[in-house]
């Protein structure tokens, strides 16, 4: 169960605190020639320290790769990567070893497995996705080449709310264009195109640090230059395994696609999208669908949202019980980060990557 | 990628005009004594014709058992459920031959397999779920055994929305409680466990029926009885599963679990789910978590939220296209359901009990 | 653990004595043209009563398609193939409900899951294999329009063995003589092409029948018109995969591929087959290896042979137990088959196909 | 297609002279105490250049664990194990690039990936194996626990055969006895537990070795303590799930259960095992089935024994091709091994008792 795919697999292996997190990427075509740079890249959008708002764990974050890449290109053969460990300051952690934690997995995995590598949250924190993004990063570079694009940018941060112009959504936008976006993205240290309201975003996550708290968020995703004919019903549809994938993002709380829960209050006449032929190819006026019939891709953009909780890690006081069932209260204490939902943006994007191109693997087979 | 589950396993099979629909559960544990009374009552729950809202294709939707069983017991090999079409007058849909309706699965069909069965629908109808009831109603009677209950209900059709009081979400509730519950939800054609909110959705129902339209809606589900750590990390979370799950649905466009998107513009003072030791067990003095830590279950009930967009098929004209890209009106004629969601009851419960029967066979092996 | 294949997946279902025996296959390419004909024709290959030798159970062995197939054609979604079980004389095996046969699979059974449909062997019948010889029919269908045709043989009965010319091994011999290798096969009620070694295997069965015994012998498989590059190692080679689906027929106790056995005595100097460039293609002089290079086709045909145990119904007294441990003479009555492998030719080659069909597609997302 | 079993999953990777190899352990229960000398036990027996008569690639084969094992134990998550490659010289390789050696899977990992890293036979190496005997030796603890042991040794080099007393087959031999064999297997380096017969066997290959030559042999095996009811019919049959695993072995040609090939010239009078019942247990007087009833474990020890084809890289000269179709004639230099039947005792045992977990495992989810 710690492997996700059919045909493009990824087997995620690691712990917070152990030697090393990675991840061996099974079924990836061979001969695609892979940048190293991209891989660090994505590496360095997800790692702790990018700003004064984020966690101070000091990561250098820097991969190796044990197997199947040779001069340069994927060979077919299993492709590990593997990220060591180094900030793991395990004495710190020393007081969890009795303490239930709220809203952590301290509780579930020590009943569930009746041991727990304690240090950092062990295999249930989120410093195991270091490898998912890794292996997203592969999976982008074989979608590239068949100009497929994701982008993902936080739209939510508590209370303060980002609306992207429908064009967004509704069409296939130019490589230009999502160059821009991608930029205009990156631009903010809370991953935000929108300039104003990142700064409102920014001036919350200031406040909220100083309180000691955290706040949830949610992420926007589109997925250009799909082709027709992606998903594979009746249980492998589209939106399904891309909810998977996702939902097993920590801290993701919720998923809809394209216009999602606001679908439920419409009817069926504003709702469906009309068939328009062009010259080339079919599409839609709207997209209130996500560019899914079926759970199949249409041709028009797949896009979805995702709802992240707070962190659980807070730094007031709060109520909880030790293993023995004695009442305690903890305070946190060290590092800080007030909301994880920007640095998610790539692990949303490299879970989406590693879906989409099994799918793209899978619909070879029809 | 027909077929649903690790353990406990459905394949599904079927289209809506072909000979039958069905499904093949493997992994069903042996010498479980099977109800059939309980395998029609699911099924008619899900029937069409149910009342003056719902479509009006007439089927018995009796089952056959065609393997697995024995003396009304399992023994412990695949369980096959056959649920002949009779009903299926495929003249009727001659003209969908040519024909991508508007929200339908037409075109996406024929794109990806370059063939499809047009008559209903075929394989993307809704009638497929009829196996997935089946099978449903086979995990139910597992988890029956162990004290484990499912209970779904609308909370939504269109604008009307109702909300259950938290105490349904934050303690498992008795046998008792859960009956009545139940009791209360069939009550209703619309199966909103409130009388005064079942009135004014099915007010709102007819209203749109004679408008020839459709609307969408939302299902509430509680799972009660569960023990602490059914979910697999790190690729096997109870709710990514469940979604997955759930999304498989027909017309499923979003899923949250708990608070869910909620969630998003919450504060970690407000979210955190305290922990409390009772004198058996530990509990949480909230629930804001939907009964899930880290993926897996800490004892409370897990809930979530489903969004279902309105029926594709409505009754006023429409624009589309044909197979060969001209432009065309059309308007469904004969039946019509203004609203699929309270039909989906059954369906979201069924697909729930075979993912925690999946998840209660997993822990077997942790 | 009753699904076969990883894209072209059979599901297996159905007990002896139960309402049906079958199989739903999923993974078949869309836009297949099925010819019923050939369905019925492997699974007439297959029945019993077929010759004065065989078992006396009556079937018609007339199948049903219950989905998946439209307008005489695939459709992409799982193809569900339905044999009723009509001469189910339950009450015949009234006596084997407390009684544990030798060779049967009557005991670990009833360990296993505590309770066992006692008809006929149940689920560990060999009728099960009707749902797999189906299944064959249509990977065969699959594999004639890529030009790979499977051809198995009867080598051995007893102690009468056969042995082909080496030029049936060693090249891929042309579709004429593939269809008079089928002929001769299917002209003798053993399935040896040789006449005279098959009126020796005839007259052999007809002693052991009057002796009320029965006997083993062996199956000779050849696989030819494949391409280079079937086979996905290292966990799926193609050797591999074969053996597991050819060891899941009953009664099969050896599986060797090109020299097998032969090779441990060998010398590397005298095995190795040596490359030769020919004016299309690459070959080798000789085929010891039996096809296969690391897991994967040579472009050669690929050969191996499977071994049988006798059948362990005999008609002479054994000593058995009962399900309490008491010590029991029995004798079975009634149908009396001398020897299964003659019919197990056209189950092995549907194994074999369904496996290479498994392969092709695999192929196709390297 | 690198990942082998359904609970017990192991994943492998690497190539011979890339980074490393290695493997992740995926479902191997928590809380199981580990001792590491075990594992470095497996891997020297493994090992190259153990005697005058084996290859002389030097490696230390010392592994490191990067996931899945905390405070000594294992906590439930996937454990990693990385073995570096350290004696690879890339250079002697250079030649291979543009040739096809006989026997070796260079021509067909070039014609299925359409590139291949041809140092020391990359992904097609026998070193790979390195990483299956450290999960085996995982897997070993795990049985050892229910007291299952495995033990395999050298029946047959070329035409040196080694028949081992009726003794080690029809009984579960006591934990002494287990001990003894053991140790006269390791006794001799062709791992032969018969001195006499070791000895003509070590005569041979100092006589092949000699001549520049290479052998195949045979390797037994025995699984000594199994309880009733391993195995998973109808698709998941014991000895299916065995031959497809040890058939994944580089070399391996062949593969039978119990009487296995004599079985085929057997009547089935003398063949059947008859049952008798013990104080305690059900046990039958023979074991011609090899332990194994209806693919499902009957108590009696299983046994199989394993083909092996003589290593392809021999010292005399052998002609082949270059990638351009061009005759060559080549011959092997440096390193060179008569035989690697004796290492692959080892590997052999590893793959069965990850399969042996693997049905541990699932058996408890019936």
């Amino acid at each position: 169960m710690n492997t996700l795919g059919h045909i493009f697999k990824i087997t995620s292996f690691g712990e917070s605190h152990g030697a090393a997190v990675g991840a061996v990427i099974d079924g990836c075509p061979s001969n695609l020639k892979i940048d190293f740079k991209k891989i660090q890249h994505e590496l360095n959008r997800r790692k702790p320290n990018q700003s004064h708002l984020t966690s101070s764990r000091k990561e250098a974050d820097e991969f190796e790769i044990m197997s199947g890449i040779f001069d340069g290109k994927t060979i077919g053969s299993p492709i590990t990567i593997l990220i060591k460990n180094n900030d793991a300051k395990s004495k710190d952690y020393e007081w969890l070893k009795e303490t239930y934690r709220p809203g952590h997995a301290d509780f579930t995995y020590e009943k569930k497995y009746g041991i727990r590598d304690h240090r950092g949250g062990g295999r249930s924190s989120a410093r195991v996705t270091v490898g998912w993004v890794a292996a997203g990063a592969i999976a982008k570079q074989f979608l590239a080449q068949h100009n497929i694009e994701i982008v993902s940018w936080v739209n939510q941060i508590e209370q303060v709310k980002f609306e992207i112009e429908n064009d967004f959504f509704e069409k296939n936008i130019s490589t230009k264009e999502i160059e821009k976006l991608k930029a205009n993205i990156e631009k903010s240290m809370v991953r935000c195109p929108d300039e104003m309201i990142a700064n409102q975003m920014i001036s919350l996550l200031e406040k909220i640090k100083k309180q000691g708290d955290t706040v949830g968020g949610c992420i926007s995703t589109a997925i250009y230059g799909l082709p027709v004919g992606l998903g594979e019903p009746v249980f492998g549809k589209f939106q399904a395994e891309l909810a998977h994938a996702i939902l097993n993002i920590n801290a993701t709380k919720g998923f809809e696609l394209g216009k999602g829960f606001e679908s439920a209050a419409m009817k069926g006449s504003n709702y469906n999208d009309v068939f328009v032929q062009n010259k080339k190819a079919v599409s839609t006026k709207t997209n209130n669908s996500g560019g899914l019939l079926g759970g199949i891709s249409n041709g028009m953009p797949v896009f979805f949202n995702t709802a992240f909780k707070p962190i659980s890690t807070i730094f007031t006081e709060q109520q909880s019980i030790t293993k023995n069932g004695k009442a305690i209260k903890i305070k946190a204490e060290g590092r800080h980060d007030p909301c994880a939902v920007p640095r998610a943006v790539p692990i949303v994007e490299a879970m989406t990557a590693c879906v989409v191109a099994d799918f793209l693997l899978m619909n070879k087979v029809r």
